[in-house]
C-alpha cells in the first residue's frame, strides 16, 4: 500500500502522551528465541485448565451455539455478570449483577474509568511506584498523577491525607491492594479503612485493581475495599486466574456508576467478545472446578517463588529482595552504590536474559536500583540458566570499572 | 452494595456528551418478548456457520491451545493478520500484516480513530444521514460535525469541496461507501476519485467504514477507496458476513497509522481477545469455505430483500422506498403531510414491532417523515405480521385526527 504522506500532524495530543512504553521493547525482546524472561507479565501456560476449557467451549457450541455467536448487551451477557458477581461475593460484598460491567481485559476498565471521570488536569492519586499500564493510561487521558509513597502496608495513607488537607483536589486514587504490581505490597487493614475514610470526606473515588487476589500463597483471602465503601470500583481480572485469551473481565461498582461506564463502553467496543463470555461462565459454573484450580494455581506459583528466591539468593547475592507472599513479581534493589537497573536490563538482554528496570513505575521516587522480576513463566531449571545471566550481565556492567 | 454517594458531578464531559442514544432504547424494547422487530442492527442467526465454527473451535484447541488462551501482541495474533490482509486484497490493494490492526469489532476502530486523531473542536465531514454509532463517536470525542448532503451516489463531494474552498479545516471524512447505513447508497466512482482528490490537496484522512460491502446483492465486489489512495483507514467488520459474537474486524491502513494506532489500542484492551482470533483465522483459512458462505449469505439476503419489498408494497402502501441492491436496511419516507416517524415508532412499540425513526442518523437534514427498516432478522411470515402491525400503529397515528 502506498504511504507517501506523513500524518503526524494529524495524531491527537492524548495520543502522542500515551505512545512511549520504555517497557514495550523489553517485552518484544523477551520474546526473542534464545532470551529467557524474567520479565513477566505473562501467566504459565502450564497452568491455563486446558480440558476443562474444552469441556466449557463444547458445552457452549451444543447448548448456546446461536446466542454465543450473536450480539450480546453492553454491560455483558446475563450469565456472565452473575458469575461475576458471585466471585465478587466471596469477599464478602453484597454484588448483583446489576453491579457488574463486562470488560475486555481489565486493562479496558482502567480505560474506561479513565474516560469517564478524567478531565484534563484532574488529579490521580495512585501508589509510587505503581502498575505501568495505570500510569500511562491515567497520563494519556490527561490526568495530573499525585505519586503517593509506598512501603509493605501499601499505600501510605497518611501522606495522601496531608495532601489532601493542603488543598490538593484529587478525583479518584488507584490501588493495587493485594501483592501489588511491582512491589508485592499489601494494603493493611488500617490503611483500607483509612483510605475509604478520606473518600468519604473528600469525595474521590477508588479504583481497586485487583488481579492477584486469588493468589495469596497463604490461600487467605483478603477482603476487598468494596466491602467498606460506596465509592470503589472494582477491575476483577481472569487473566493471572484462568487465562488471558478470551479477554473477559468485570468491572464492580456501584449500579449507577456501572451504568454510567457502560454508556462509556458502548462508544468503545460495543460489547465484550459474546462466546468468550459464555465460555468462561460456563467453565466457572462447572460444578467442583474453580476451588481445586485455585489451589493447584496457588501451589504451583508458591513452589516457583520459593524455587526462584533460593536461586536469586544463590546466583545474585548482589541482590536484596523480599519474599513473595503472593503474586508473580519480586522486587529487587541492587545494593551496589553505582548500581543502575536500566544499564543492567540493557547488558542483561546482550546475555540473553530480559528483566524491567525499575524506574519505569516510579513517578517521582527513585528506581534507579530496583528491577522487577517475575518467576511466573520458567521451571526450575530455566531460572538458574537465567540467574546465571544476570549475574553475569551484573558482572560486566557493575564490578568492572566503567570507561 | 450500598449506593448513597452521587457521583454526576465527577463524569467527564466526553462521556455526557456520548451518553444520549434515542435508539438503544428501542433496541431494548425490540428485544422484548412478542415484539417483532425491523429495528435491525443484528444479522440473522441462521446464518452463522455453526458448523464451521465448530471444526475451526475443534482444530483451534487441538493445535493452538495454548497460544489460543494465552497472551497476543496488541496488533493482533500473526495468522489474522495475514487473513485479513488477503481479505483486503480481493479489492485490488497490495495489503500486508503490516497494515493490518487486528480490534475488537469495527466500532473499536472507530473508537480508535477518534481518540487518535480528534482533538476538541476538530472537524470530521460525513454524509447527512450517518451511521449514528460514528456521529456518537465522533461527537463524544469532541469533534465538530460537518454534514454534507448525499443521494443513492452517495456522498455530495461538490458541496464538500465548496466548503473546504471556503476556508473549513476537515481532519478526517468518515464514509460508509457501500450499502450505507441508513440510506443504502453507494458511493459512485467518480465521487470516490473526487473524495480521493480532495483528501490530497486538503491533507484529511478518509475513513471507510465498510461492513456491508460482501452483501452486494448482484455479487459484483466493488473496489475499496484504499485503492486508490494512501490516506485511507478501512474498517472491515466479519460482523455481518460470519458473525458478530467473536467481536474481531480488521482495521487497514498505512502502516505508519497501524502502528499509532496499535499503540492506542495497548492502553485501551491490550488486545483483541486471542482466541476469537485463532477461530477466526482458522475458519477465514479453511479450504473451500468463504466464497460459497458468501454466496449464500447474499442468496439469503436478496431473498428477504425481495420479500420484504413485496410485503411493504402490500401492506404499508404509505410508506415510498428504493428496492435494496444490498446491506441490510431500507430507508423509507411517509409520504404525508403531516408524518412523523418519531411518533409512528412509538405507536409501533404500542403494536409490537420495533422500527427506527430516521432523526437520529440525522445531524441536519430532516429526519421527520423517514424511517429505517432492517430485514435482516424475519422470516417471510413474521415481516408480513410486521408490516401488519406497523400499518395499525401508521393508521393510529397519521390517518386518524390527532386529538
Amino acid at each position: 500500500m502506498p504511504d507517501p504522506r506523513d500524518f503526524t500532524p494529524l495524531i491527537s495530543q492524548r495520543t502522542r502522551r500515551g505512545a512511549s512504553d520504555a517497557i514495550r521493547d523489553i517485552l518484544a525482546a523477551a520474546a526473542s528465541p534464545g532470551v529467557l524472561s524474567l520479565a513477566g507479565g505473562l501467566p504459565a501456560a502450564e497452568t491455563f485448565p486446558r480440558a476443562a476449557v474444552r469441556d466449557a467451549v463444547d458445552r457452549t457450541l451444543s447448548h448456546s451455539g446461536t446466542a454465543a455467536l450473536q450480539y450480546a448487551p453492553t454491560e455483558g451477557v446475563g450469565r456472565m455478570r452473575e458469575c461475576a458477581a458471585e466471585l465478587a461475593g466471596r469477599s464478602g460484598a453484597p454484588t448483583t449483577a446489576a453491579n457488574v460491567l463486562i470488560t475486555s481485559g481489565s486493562q479496558q476498565g482502567l480505560s474506561l474509568v479513565a474516560g469517564a471521570f478524567i478531565e484534563e488536569d484532574d488529579v490521580v492519586a495512585l501508589d509510587d511506584p505503581s502498575y505501568l499500564g495505570a500510569v500511562q493510561t491515567f497520563r494519556a487521558a490527561g490526568a495530573r498523577l499525585l505519586p503517593v509513597p509506598c512501603d509493605r502496608d501499601g499505600m501510605d495513607t497518611d501522606v495522601l491525607e496531608a495532601r489532601l488537607a493542603a488543598g490538593v483536589r484529587c478525583k479518584l486514587v488507584y490501588v493495587v491492594p493485594h501483592f501489588h504490581n511491582p512491589t508485592g505490597a499489601m494494603l493493611s487493614p488500617a490503611r483500607r479503612r483509612h483510605l475509604a475514610d478520606l473518600a468519604d470526606r473528600y469525595g474521590f473515588l477508588i479504583v481497586e485493581d485487583d488481579p492477584y487476589a486469588d493468589l495469596a500463597f497463604d490461600g487467605i483471602r483478603h477482603p476487598s475495599l468494596e466491602l467498606s465503601h460506596a465509592g470503589v470500583i472494582r477491575l476483577m481480572s481472569l487473566s493471572k486466574t484462568l487465562c488471558p485469551g478470551f479477554r473477559v473481565a468485570a468491572l464492580v461498582a456501584p449500579a449507577r456508576l456501572t451504568a454510567v461506564l457502560a454508556g462509556a463502553k458502548q462508544h468503545t467496543d460495543l460489547q465484550t467478545n459474546t462466546f468468550g463470555q459464555h465460555v468462561v461462565a460456563e467453565l466457572l459454573g462447572t460444578p467442583g472446578f474453580l476451588a481445586p484450580h485455585l489451589a493447584g494455581l496457588r501451589s504451583f506459583y508458591r513452589d516457583r517463588a520459593n524455587r526462584f528466591a533460593e536461586v536469586l539468593a544463590e546466583r545474585t547475592p548482589w541482590l536484596e529482595f523480599e519474599k513473595p507472599r503472593g503474586g508473580l513479581f519480586v522486587w529487587c534493589a541492587l545494593a551496589a552504590p553505582n548500581a543502575d537497573s536500566a544499564r543492567l536490563a540493557r547488558a542483561a538482554l546482550d546475555a540473553g536474559v530480559a528483566v524491567v528496570p525499575g524506574a519505569p513505575f516510579c513517578v517521582e521516587s527513585d528506581g534507579t536500583r530496583r528491577l522487577r522480576l517475575s518467576y511466573a513463566a520458567l521451571t526450575a531449571e530455566r531460572m538458574r540458566d537465567a540467574a546465571g545471566r544476570l549475574d553475569i550481565a551484573y558482572a560486566r556492567t557493575h564490578l568492572v570499572p566503567q570507561g
